[in-house]
């Protein structure tokens, strides 16, 4: 009895505290309309956005999270001044679901057929000559310019210097204020120096003087510095603008220390206040061609420059691509590195299973995470793990929560796709495993996608060659099934940067870029059983030149990673002898550069695992 | 003695009369630069167009080969103050400098690395401040925008209304005056009333009212019309606007009888002189909107039309690109009758070889068209022949001339790409045979090509794939041999039509069209080895519905062309048993749906073609 009145207390008073809780962000979107109303502002959109056009965005600018209470990592907040609506993914539908009860918030199911896309809803419910407020430092230069010419035809205007929350958020967290750090030009392979002087002089053959930098991998890889601030991306907040006439990096000053300061002194780089950018802008002579990248430049900038601004392409973002002998010896290093932490990880995982011990989603990414941590010039992940067990390996960005989490077992297979952050390299794969039965139709699809896995990796082409090109020799298979996936079969990899980055892809949409020796690449087809399971194969890759012909230069694939595929989900007799012997060789590779670094226990538990396939 | 002396006289005649051929062409080019000199213009560019941007262009509009002597299809003259130059690709170069030779005209050999391109080349001479000139009606109203705007960056101004032919060209050839035929329904499947229902509906979805058409073979298609102004593609020399008040045909009196004109009156189109468009255009209300498609519109329609021009992809194209279920079926049976003609082609070259006797590459081009001429329903060769013996079938649109013309011998391969204009369908094949002996290197590259011609052909993809995404599939077997092809892996093709019509293609290039069902597409990998010979293997493919599965509907292609591949240049050592029975399967229909229309013979020697190709 006493128990049950004790319950039903704490109860009530959990009840008052969720209450209170949902309260305050009624208060903060009741607040935010006032200054909307102040300013004769109809409707405003807070994305999750940065002024870096970051990924992976610091607390600081967890706008979005402080103003509904929704915390995933994806969903853009709309407040007009009757409604506040919040659009997301399917991921988040049911999170968002539970996080926005209560808030007084719509949730907007993003990608379903009823749900109108923010453009659409905006057009439909503000009437002609009203006003839409956003934030210019978080929203990039070109979206915002199609955003304000889709608004204008509509007679809507775009006021984009609205952001009342620095007066709203009170207790907001302070700037990220993590230490940077060099990164050794041993790791490098590139001095700062060289850098700087190889971007300014593309800089000059894009007819500007100048260049000034907001994104945040760009800036690392100039100068040689990484920090903590955001999770998996190991960046320093700052700006970049680099000149002839000498450099500034604007970077908060608790960022730096004496020797950083120097080491950027020596490269001709001054430091200025992180918030000192709009006036130092404004005071360039005014005749100056400064470059801008404007998809990754915030709308908020171009004002300030005016006519100074040369639009174009960052020449950084290509050359970053371009990974130097010593970037890809590390990278080889690293995969090592990562090959055997994850041998670690799926011995333990099979181990707990044979023992009927209980392993969870969430608890094979944690366990990944320390494997990881285990090995030598480890700095962090390089992105959320994602352990999908069964029908969660359907959902492509699925991310374990503590409401999600399942249980691994022997009914289903277990997709993990996760990587590291090295000094030496960043690293991204996924493997799809048997965790005990599987179905004929389970070993089909693994086949099929590792068809046009094989397909691409062993892929000879001319040089020229667009990722968007290869692409469908990844998707033939599954397509003849009747099969698809909707991601792209491959990304561009940073070294020691952001497993996300450009300019390089392969996709089903046209990109330009040609595939260039260097560049390192995921090659990562898939196939998505709704409700069933999930399956993808990824190694990343690396263009090397393969011959030069009378028709040309052509190039290939390495395949760097180093893990095996899952022996037992290969059906052999829809494999030719060619795919079978790159599966072989593939192996051999893996269990040859592994095996010196694993114990007897682990190198015999390898070499099963990289047995020869035969039909 | 006395023969000899003839013999003399004779040369010396010729010489002085091929002198005087000659002076002609520099008396031309000096008329010109009067002209020039006149209006203050400092070069003129005189491509091979007409104010329909056809890939085939009547005597008429020959300004080019009038002025320079040079007959070769394609090459642009440029003359300046003080020289004239004429561009042409490696195809014309010894001819077009045969036809120079005298002239005065300097050959530029495009596509070798020391030739500038012609804009270049004028940036270069031409002092800034000058004017160059152009006939306004025979450039596209694209590549006349995009030249002027490459050369007001030099600060060199163009006049797109220099046009002195008409004062010069006296004895020019008159406008083509071929009727025009009525393309009957049971042909088109399509009423001409239905068709500018279906245009002009599609123009209003544009937010234009009417349209504006300068493509021959749109207006071909639109009114159900055909003639025979130009070789190979069966169209009507006209102007076309259409509009839901009521639409006008601009087109010579000479081309019409009183039926057709009845015929127009019946799709309420009026007609009106060819040459009356402008003042037509000038007379339209001044706030209509008038759709045109800057690609195939002369540069001189656009300042008539003013502020009424909507800019626009004409409708018609796509329209005209998928065939309805007659013109499909009209082309399955031009495809029986197309390959029962190569049958005795074929036969014929054999037979003849056999027997010792010559045969030049000229000869079977006219065999071909004799052959195809004895078919129901055919109207003209599809495009000219290209009867490449050995290495000139490595050049890649090889035309055999008087000069060039090589006799077949069993020493190498030869290949034929030729093909027909038949009422209920238009043809476009190429097959590579081998006269007798051939290598392994042959072989191998037949086999290499033809795989990729398999994987095409074989393909399924989603509705939504662009040919740009099937390109390398049939690249990849020759990419890992270090082999390569520049041009298109596929082109469409009109039905009693162009041969070479948008807007679907299978290339390098990106083309943002999708393949959708009912589109007619070449597959003609190939390989050119220079100076040994060329591989081409090319079948016309239609697209079909393949499935709908819960990833969506997927498309694939049926094969349309009929004629065996040759069966002594397949190396199945390095062939899939699927590509394999792809070949056998293929081999079957052939034979299934040539032989009832062959004789005996035929049949014996058809079978013999069609055997079943085993390793």
């Amino acid at each position: 009895m006493k128990h049950i009145f004790i319950f039903f207390i704490k109860f009530a008073f959990q009840l008052i505290y969720i209450n209170k809780m949902k309260t305050k962000y009624t208060e903060r979107i009741s607040i935010l309309r006032n200054a909307m109303s102040e300013r004769g502002i109809h409707a405003t959109i807070i994305p999750q956005s940065d002024p870096h056009q970051s990924e992976y965005i610091a607390d600081h600018w967890q706008v979005r999270r402080w103003l509904s209470g929704f915390t995933g990592s994806a969903g853009t907040l709309v407040v007009t001044d009757s409604d506040a609506l919040l659009w997301t993914d399917s991921r988040y539908f049911i999170q968002a679901s539970d996080q926005l009860n209560g808030t007084g918030i719509k949730l907007m199911k993003d990608g379903l057929a009823d749900t109108p896309t923010i453009t659409q809803y905006i057009i439909d419910k503000i009437p002609s000559g009203a006003t839409i407020g956003i934030d210019g430092m978080i929203y990039s230069a070109s979206e915002a310019e199609n955003m304000k010419a889709t608004f204008a035809s509509h007679n809507i205007k775009i006021d984009d210097t609205f952001n009342p929350i620095p007066q709203m958020w009170l207790d907001r967290p302070s700037l990220p204020d993590c230490k940077i750090i060099i990164h050794e030009e041993k790791y490098a392979g590139e001095s700062t120096n060289s850098k700087i002087e190889k971007t300014l002089k593309a800089v000059a053959s894009q007819e500007a003087e100048s260049i000034f930098v907001s994104a945040l991998d760009e800036i690392a890889w100039v100068l040689n510095i990484r920090s903590r601030d955001v999770k998996c991306n190991p960046v320093a907040t700052s700006f970049l603008y680099l000149s002839p006439k000498g450099s500034t990096l604007f970077i908060d000053n608790a960022k730096l220390t004496d020797e950083t300061e120097q080491y950027l002194a020596n490269c001709n780089v001054t430091t200025a206040p992180y918030d000192s950018i709009k006036e130092f802008l404004s005071n360039l002579p005014s005749n100056e061609k400064v470059l801008i990248d404007t998809p990754r430049t915030a709308i908020a900038i171009l004002p300030i420059l005016g006519n100074r601004i040369v639009k174009g392409q960052s020449p950084i973002i290509l050359l970053k691509s371009i990974k130097n002998e010593t970037q890809i010896k590390g990278t080889r290093n690293a995969m090592i590195r990562d090959g055997v932490a994850l041998v670690k990880l799926f011995m333990d995982i099979e181990i707990r299973l044979a023992n009927g011990e209980k392993i969870s989603e969430v608890e094979v990414g944690k366990l990944g995470a320390k494997y990881r941590s285990e090995g030598d010039l480890y700095f962090d992940e390089s992105f959320d793990p994602i352990a999908g067990f069964g029908a969660h390996g359907a959902i492509v960005h699925y991310s374990a929560t503590e409401e999600s989490d399942a249980t691994l077992s022997p009914d289903n297979m277990f997709l993990l796709d996760s990587g590291g952050q090295y000094f030496d390299g960043t690293t991204d794969i996924t493997r799809t495993v048997s965790l005990g039965n599987t179905t004929a139709q389970q070993k089909r699809d693994f086949t099929l996608v590792m068809k046009g896995h094989i397909a691409v990796g062993s892929m000879v082409f001319p040089a020229g060659t667009r990722g968007a090109q290869l692409d469908a020799l990844a998707r033939q298979f599954l397509w003849k099934d009747g099969l698809s996936y909707l991601h792209g079969t491959g990304h561009g990899v940073g070294h020691f940067l952001n497993v996300h980055e450009g300019p390089q892809n392969i996709r089903l949409n046209e990109n330009p870029t040609t595939l260039m020796p260097g560049m390192i690449t995921s090659n990562e087809p898939g196939v998505y059983r709704e409700g069933e399971y999930g399956i993808r194969c990824e190694n990343l890759v690396l263009t090397i030149p393969a011959f030069t012909t009378e028709f040309g230069e052509f190039y290939k694939f390495e395949t760097l990673t180093l893990f095996p595929f899952d022996l037992n989900l290969f059906d052999t007799s829809i494999m030719s002898d060619d795919e079978i012997a790159w599966v072989n060789e593939y192996h051999s590779m893996v269990r040859e550069r592994l095996s010196p670094h694993l114990d007897a226990e682990q190198a015999t538990w390898l070499a099963e695992k990289t047995a020869k396939l035969t039909r």
